[in-house]
């Protein structure tokens, strides 16, 4: 059966430039890599790559374009950041301005596009090791915290972490660790596990962002650096133009999730 | 016995501060993480940051100071980058032009330090498993070689890379492997094993830097990313001025050489 699982990165990328495909990337193109997008004005990318530089569980870079190139060729063939994500964030000064699903008249030739990488890596990884991930099997979305953990500042960029929690059963953190681990291009390992007063998280039954999961005995709530960490910081630093892309709607990269070395396309 | 290895990267950055210690650096502070540097002007920050993300194996970034900030407090407490470091490397467009013990006269407001990990951290891996290292057993500088191996360019930077090699015995090769990729902020796990002309490499008994080592029967030879890769390519590229340390004479951190995210001492 050829589900749209199965169907490659450069196909589904095709569609979604089309516009056939202007849903969540959850799922699709297994095996590789999904990004987080940040575009800003390229006055601002060194702090932003310091400020990631810093941060590096919420902020892993897995991409940098050249300033008003909209071309990704670290990331794939042929990837135009213009149109190859279903669906885009717009912010002017610290606002949202518009959700989009093509930034082409928004391009201009002082942006530069940073990707990060995103958790899709890590559970499918989880689930491949009988790691049940609880969102998934609900099909909610993760639920998100804003901790007290602050993050590292660079230029106007500053703020405070925040984490996905998943509920995982107690037999299967540390297992659950070590897996994560692996990916430090995708947030890598937990950073803290257990009680949410410790993080500064008032009620877990309470997301800041997506949708509560239960957390059943014998099961300890486990918590990843997130990739809304960016997109806050991005907000609170009221630049004149920042685009990401809309949560769940990421770009799908060609490289391998496991990869140790980006891949480049001329 | 308080030798030398045992005392603190604090104490040993005073020393090298006061001028007591302007020799290199390997072996001192074990267990924390030892920095190649790139100091350039900020003009070319974004590119060469670029750069590095692009070739991550070579040029593993660790720290980016601010603009005209002499002082990295992701790297430790108190390191000023004008006089921490033991030996200093200035370069005018593109050429040698003096290697010194301070650079507090030649620091401006518009300089940038960049911090790339270094292949101290692994070889300690490797002889704390037992893993023969076969220059500092005899007592000689690592073995490097300039490959065929393109490197991804940005901006001005670009050019192929350069390689350490060790000679592995052949049952220990995967281990090496193994433990030297635990270590992606230090070059990580080797980029290629055993025949030196698939790499462009005519002659390893003469190394393009350092020292020659025997390869014994039964061994491989192992090839790692090497961090003179980013002193040449920014040899090249003729920057006005460009300072980084001399071979040897790191930068020694605060930071755990396993350490998964930084530290901040503002």
């Amino acid at each position: 059966m050829n589900t749209q699982s199965q169907i490659d990165a450069a196909t589904i990328r095709a569609d979604i430039r089309a516009g056939a495909h202007t849903g969540h990337t959850a799922g699709l193109a297994p095996g590789k890599l999904q990004c987080n997008l940040a575009i800003l004005p390229e006055r601002y990318a060194l702090d932003f790559l310091r400020f990631c530089q810093r941060n590096p569980k919420p902020c892993p870079v897995v991409g940098v374009s050249e300033t008003g190139d909209p071309m990704m060729p670290t990331l794939g063939r042929n990837i135009d950041i213009r149109t190859d994500v279903p669906k885009y964030r717009v912010f002017r000064d610290g606002g949202l301005f518009s959700e989009v699903t093509d930034i082409s008249d928004l391009w201009s030739d002082d942006l530069v596009t940073v990707a990060l990488g995103c958790s899709f890596t890590f559970e499918n990884a989880l689930q491949r090791y009988g790691i049940p991930v609880r969102h998934l099997d609900d099909n909610v979305l993760v639920p998100m915290f804003r901790t007290n953990i602050p993050l590292v500042p660079a230029g106007p960029f500053h703020g405070h972490m925040v984490v996905t929690m998943r509920p995982i059963p107690e037999a299967m953190v540390s297992r659950a660790h070590e897996i994560s681990g692996r990916y430090p291009q995708a947030h890598g390992a937990p950073i803290a596990t257990g009680d949410p007063a410790a993080l500064g998280i008032q009620d877990l039954g309470q997301p800041d962002y997506g949708d509560p999961v239960e957390v059943r005995d014998g099961e300890v709530p486990v918590y990843w650096a997130c990739g809304v960490t960016p997109q806050n910081v991005l907000l609170d630093a009221q630049l004149p133009i920042c685009i990401t892309h809309s949560p769940g709607h990421m770009l799908i990269s060609d490289v391998a999730e496991d990869a140790e070395t980006p891949i480049y396309h001329p």
